[in-house]
């Protein structure tokens, strides 16, 4: 396994590969890696010759208040899972590798994108987060790029971003993996305690609730968000942050009648921690 | 002469030449060139073995009531010189090529940098600035970028862009190329009425005057700014926009006793045409 920590290096075995005609892939990550990462690492070896996995807890995407100091890190860890699942190398580098003259320089997507959902809920988080994928994807030079659906607003983001900035990078968004009782896998699951882990799984069931309403025909914004808002609501250990339906291509919230795909996100707090998860209707 | 007007196209020259070990140079210019260009695009020569100069009027940094709609265009024109110049390929998108999405994702260099002298007098030029250099560094993928001392602080925020996201490109600022009576070449010269033009030369004699008073000893910046607002004042035809004194490495204003390489700039309006120009002190 390669382990580099500058960007003058993992850039040069990128281009090493690049110039054995050897397709290269970006797995963007902030480590403590699990299942939902694997699957990742494994869609971009399916894509690319030669996979890189970055690991690296971006500062800029959290908060003041958020959990960037407690966020877990455990780089044995995440090696093994690399290996495991089929990368080639691991970017791993440091605040200031990444920021060599602090946060001053930013990418920005604008537009209701960034504004609704968590882009509302956490001010300055996606620019964090196009600024951080924007320098990654400067920095390895990778072909392909590979994005969970667990964080549907930020693959759009990226997307976006990619798009407008015109990198010539593929994005893909690979499905979200759960638990066996239909927890989306997160790095910050392992905040829950017992009992706050036993109300996880209704923020799945209240989705699936609302897609069982749409298979019937239930084709009412309002309705699909009351739906989901009133099955979590059953839980006093659950305080709801949000529940939204975007067009799953623009993603704008949806206003009339749903005739197209769209994406059900919904955040919400367990005790502290903040988990979100999503659907999509109409694929 | 190679002419490419996608995105695509220009990429593939430049990474032809690179598979062949050649490097290449970009010259970012808005067209209308000049003898500024010619001698940017000869430093260029020198430095790399393949010279891509970019025409693109970038609509991002032109606010509102400024004259993006009235910039000089003239590609034949434009051409001639590239030829002259030793050019390889210009790079002539239009603005769909450029913004494929409207001006939605931006690349923001935060700071005193952009918000002093033309950052405060034009508010977003150089969130213009910096996305479209972003956006060229991108397309072209150069080894080697060449701006004009001209535009010193265009070239500072290009710095910072380029050291802060990480592009491997490194930039070349070359000196100012002025008529021979002084007046710092610029498209914008072309506006100028001939009773106007008799007027400009006052605007590198003014920054002149306070380079005496430099050689002299004077270190203090309230008084060498006041030189060149003094000696500017002495024409009606010339309005003062502001004059400033910055650390030529940080472009911030040097508040004390000047003790280090420094940049005196000065902008100005005749008539309705604002032009810029600046000397280094201490260098």
């Amino acid at each position: 396994m390669i382990i580099e920590s500058k960007i003058k290096e993992i850039r040069a075995r990128s281009r090493e590969q690049k110039s054995r005609g050897i397709k290269t892939a970006l797995v963007p990550t902030m480590g403590s890696l699990h299942e939902g990462h694997a699957s990742l690492i494994r869609a971009a070896r399916k894509s690319a010759g030669f996979v890189i996995v970055s690991i690296f807890v971006n500062p800029t995407q959290f908060g003041q208040d958020e959990d960037f100091e407690r966020y877990p890190r455990d780089f044995e860890r995440d090696k093994a899972v690399c290996l495991d699942s089929g990368a080639d190398a691991i970017f791993f580098p440091d605040v200031a590798e990444m920021y060599p003259d602090g946060p001053s320089v930013s990418i920005e997507v604008a537009g209701r994108m960034t504004e609704i959902m968590c882009g509302g809920r956490r001010p300055g988080h996606f620019r964090g987060v196009a600024t951080i994928v924007g320098k990654l994807f400067i920095a390895v030079e990778p072909d392909i790029a590979v994005f969970g659906q667990k964080d549907a607003q930020q693959a759009a983001v990226i997307k976006k971003m990619t798009k407008c900035l015109g990198f010539p990078v593929e994005i893909i968004v690979s499905p979200i993996v759960r638990e066996s009782d239909g927890l989306a896998m997160s790095s910050r699951n392992s905040y829950l305690s017992p009992a706050e882990r036993a109300s996880a799984p209704l923020i799945k069931q209240s989705l699936d609730r609302a897609a069982e309403l749409f298979e019937k025909g239930e084709r009412s914004p309002q309705h699909l968000k009351q739906a989901v808002a009133n099955s979590l609501g059953g839980s006093p250990a659950i305080r709801t942050d949000y529940v939204e339906l975007v067009d799953n291509a623009s993603f704008e919230p949806v206003d009339g009648p749903l005739d197209r795909p769209a994406c059900l996100a919904v955040a919400a707090y367990i005790g502290k921690t903040r988990l979100i998860d999503n659907i999509l209707l109409g694929e």
